[in-house]
């Protein structure tokens, strides 16, 4: 079987043939030149469609189906796209678009529950009876399966746990809303604390890496608490503390078989992953008695999880 | 079609025959006269499942499924109850015992999912899509169903939305956590509010009604604030904005359809749900642009919530 997998962001449109494995057999990209129409974009959608099928040299008869991962709130049984702040759409039917340019019909699914539900059946959480998947970028992208099928919800919008307040009355978050563990557990999140630490400690090895670097980044406080600078490593700590809290609600929620993180954070890879299992253990309901636990890992499908996700829709609720 | 419901509590052992649409045609209960055997319990729990086909002039195969609620995390495929803290019960195999006493092969549920199938299939959510229920008494009792199954997880415990942590390092949880929902939105959370307003707060209604009743119940803030006490008004807005934190983080983590509120507090209907509905729309996420919208409404099965909800069990999986 081969699915295409269409990966729509604000930067570029990527699309990939895609086995049932999760391998990318041909792939094709080009810019997405925001701002403008939808129409024009999806124009552009159908050109890089067109490419990977000549790449790959696929017969249109070849292709399974066809997934799209959509930045937004989309409704795949319309096939509409509802709302995209990134795009700037609003109910723009790009079923009916492709299928007019194309011939194919797509399934349509929030880029961020595609990117989960391709770690959920062949990347990191392969196989798991249920999986959580936490990005830990600009923002906290999010995506909930279980038994093979995404958490979408009544309205398509459901599994934004990034939205979910850890901090009553905390941290403004840039949904409008106080405290949500997006504030705190993003990479913004991290710089912001980082920053608010590099002022208390003028003297801390973090304003040094700051410096040198040109800039503040989510590795500035891991890496001065690697050379053992003291408030580098409480910037570490605050910040595992609140993704523990974080993770441990999705555990409490959800008992997921996985929580997977991706994103740039994740990167710090057992650094990050050690103390905050730990830390999980201890805040997880019923843990001492529970004869199954919550495995806490990395995703696997790396910057390729938006195309393989895509593909991935096309077989949604198999279970790897 | 009928069902035999067993909702086994501390204090009583409830047995009741429900037809398919949540009536109860025939009960009995007894006491669980803890502490003793779980086998004990067990004897007597086959026993008040005889009463009630007597009772209901039933034969066996009028009994198309056995239903069970039990407190604490159970093992619905191997009929086992993993732990009970409130029966005092570890790894019991309830469905062998009761097989052998009594032929039928029950199908196992936490008490609280099995309540929360209930009012999704035959009560206050009855025919949503998805439903979370909120039981907001002594503790706050939950459970998530999702196209008419119950969110179990991977270990059977899933769906403790109570203690997803809302206001980090916050008041201490009986959970052992810190800020857990459940120490705020719970009866208890709720006393503990009202007792703080009262020592701060000694001319306010409050005191006067709390001297009148013997003692502060989760209905004190409430009546202060009928009668225009400002401090009992301010106990009220604030047990609201934390309850509004919690379902709205469960709007955004499930987007269901219906959010149903059962147990003391809710009893106060409309005059709860009118600032909560309002409250929960500005913390929704994306809800300026979703078509839809979760209802915040009451649970409808009230106290017979648990032997209709065990019944239910028979029928997961179907939408009502």
């Amino acid at each position: 079987m081969i699915y295409l997998g269409i990966d729509l962001g604000g930067t570029n449109i990527k699309v990939a043939a895609v086995d049932a494995a999760g391998k990318i057999l041909a792939e094709s990209a080009r810019p997405t030149n925001l701002p403008r129409s939808a129409e024009a974009v999806a124009d552009d959608i159908a050109l890089t469609m067109e490419a990977v099928l000549l790449e790959g040299n696929f017969a249109r008869e070849d292709i399974a189906g066809v997934g799209f991962g959509c930045p937004g709130m989309v409704d795949d049984e319309a096939g509409v796209v509802l709302y995209s702040n990134n795009l700037a759409w609003e109910d723009f039917d790009l079923r009916s678009y492709l299928k007019e340019k194309t011939g194919f019909s797509i399934r349509l699914a929030n880029d961020a529950n595609a990117a989960a539900l391709g770690e959920a059946l062949v990347g990191g959480a392969k196989g798991a009876h249920s999986a959580a998947i936490l990005t830990l970028g600009t923002g906290v992208g999010c995506g909930v399966v279980l038994e093979g099928k995404m958490l979408t919800g009544y309205t398509g919008a459901a599994s934004e746990l990034g939205h979910m307040v850890v901090h009553a009355d905390g941290v403004p978050c840039t949904c409008g809303r106080k405290g949500c563990l997006e504030s705190y557990v993003s990479a913004t999140g991290l710089i912001r604390m980082t920053k608010e630490a590099m002022e208390e400690n003028p003297g801390s090895l973090m304003c040094e890496i700051a410096k040198e670097d040109g800039r503040v980044t989510g590795r500035t406080a891991f890496l001065a608490k690697e050379k053992g600078d003291i408030a580098g490593s409480e910037v570490v700590e605050k910040y595992i503390h609140y993704l523990a809290i974080g993770v441990a609600n999705v555990v409490n929620i959800f008992f997921p078989e996985v929580i997977a993180l991706s994103g740039g954070v994740a990167n710090e890879g057992e650094s990050l992953l050690v103390p905050l299992r730990a830390e999980v253990a201890k805040m997880s309901y019923g843990a001492d008695h529970a004869k199954k636990h919550t495995r806490i890992q990395s995703c696997t499908l790396g910057y390729q999880s938006g195309v393989i996700g895509a593909a991935m829709v096309c077989r949604e609720g198999e279970q790897a």
